[in-house]
């Protein structure tokens, strides 16, 4: 059995990281995040580039996570909390009764992150993904097809947010990612790195699938709506995924999911 | 101009269907939906399924409405309210300002969407789908790749829930759907009316790039997490999308995009 330390008062200094949760995903958080929920906080145990500061959870889950909580270093505590005082913490009902802050080891930089790339490299760029929910699908969907990296403008949102977190399931903690201080500079350590690069556009001149996937691939995706700016794709090669006329273009992370289909060589014909 | 209708007391009997909608999408609607945002009203304007009872919307959102508005028959009202008094109708702080009421004509049956179909048809079925956003993102996604209806199982949720509707982007308005008594049903449904069908599920049998795409198919999407029924998969063929070892796989909403690539025929070399 894991040893937890009882929480009964919300106001208890130990626990102050998780107060009023929803709330301080506004604000700065001085390089910690919340990961929630049993998959995610298990991949965050697992992860290279974080570390856990503590877990805090239901009584009643304790015993779901015993596996998961055996991978914890001995001196990150365990606090367990009834659910009337874990809500009282959180700010709202906590469904799951688990969560953990994680805290990110220093930032690494576009170019170590390129630097550490096999010879065979998909990578994910996220131009202005302003949106959470994209962010995390954008990472789940990477993980799932093996993409190396995810790079960022610096427009995009915090892929450590907590819902971005919670909706790539742990994703965000899996895939390493960097974040450039403009898009520009981005292009040209892709193309410095030997990348072919392609950015996804419902306007794109080529069709998905008569794009070669060459062994160092790297793919755009901007925001909806307005979409990547112009002057990126006057620099890259646009590619559009052939859909219905007259009708509204596919959700960007639904897009970058057939998009890393076709590039993660899972299409091809067998 | 359209003329509209001046709304100041948000007890108005006028506009009680659009009271507390938040809290109205957990009960039953009269066959009544709420349209949320341009786009989605300008959907259901040019619904054949459907009908317009009222807009609602705030004054500053009128003149960008007009091309929509007139669209409208000339009995339907179109309320004005401002921000104050349509966030207290509405229950919550509503971003957008442009609300409809939809009306359903009679649900369509099964068998009545399955005669409307071309020769060449690609139609979802979607087996315990509970989540109103991967709901609308399946319909979102099969509008863009041309899928010509939607099936559901009785366990799915309704798509009309006013997230579904948002997310979909309209889609829900616009591709034919109906709900079967039991999903056993739909297999022989879809059998008789000559349609091969593929269930797509991590475990699948057939990598999805190997399955052909023919002239009428119909593919099953099941729960996240739980996936199809065993009593499903035995019955109809098991796709699977290739994905990264040791990791969890793809969201619902995604996969459901690469196999309607697939399906459409929109990843076909060119």
């Amino acid at each position: 059995m894991t040893p937890t330390l009882t929480i009964s008062d919300p106001s208890d200094p130990r626990i102050a990281a998780y107060r009023d949760i929803r709330e301080r995903d506004l604000v700065g958080r001085e390089n910690r995040f919340i990961a929630e929920g049993k998959v995610v906080i298990d991949v965050l145990l697992s992860a290279r580039r974080f570390e856990a500061e503590s877990v805090l959870l239901l009584p009643s889950r304790l015993s779901g996570m015993e596996a998961v909580l055996a991978k914890l270093p001995g001196h990150v505590p365990v606090y367990c909390a009834e659910p009337a005082v874990m809500d009282a913490i959180a700010g709202f009902h906590l469904h799951r009764g688990i969560l953990a802050i994680g805290r990110k080891r220093p930032a690494e930089k576009v170019g170590d992150v390129l630097a550490g790339l096999p010879e065979e490299a998909l990578v994910v760029v996220a131009a202005g993904i302003a949106n959470h929910d994209n962010m995390g699908a954008i990472f789940r969907n990477a993980a799932a097809f093996g993409a190396c990296a995810v790079l960022l403008d610096p427009i995009s949102c915090d892929p450590l947010y907590r819902k971005a977190i919670r909706v790539s399931v742990g994703a965000v903690l899996k895939v390493p990612f960097a974040t450039a201080p403009d898009a520009g500079m981005l292009v040209e350590a892709l193309d410095d790195a030997g990348f072919a690069q392609a950015a996804l556009s419902p306007g794109g001149k080529l069709a998905l699938s008569a794009v070669p996937r060459g062994q160092r691939r790297a793919l755009w995706l901007g925001a909806e709506g307005t979409g990547l700016p112009e002057d990126l794709l006057s620099r890259i090669p646009s590619v559009r995924i052939p859909q219905a006329p007259q009708w509204d273009s596919l959700n960007v992370a639904a897009a970058s999911a057939v998009a890393l289909y076709h590039f993660s060589g899972a299409g091809e014909a067998v």
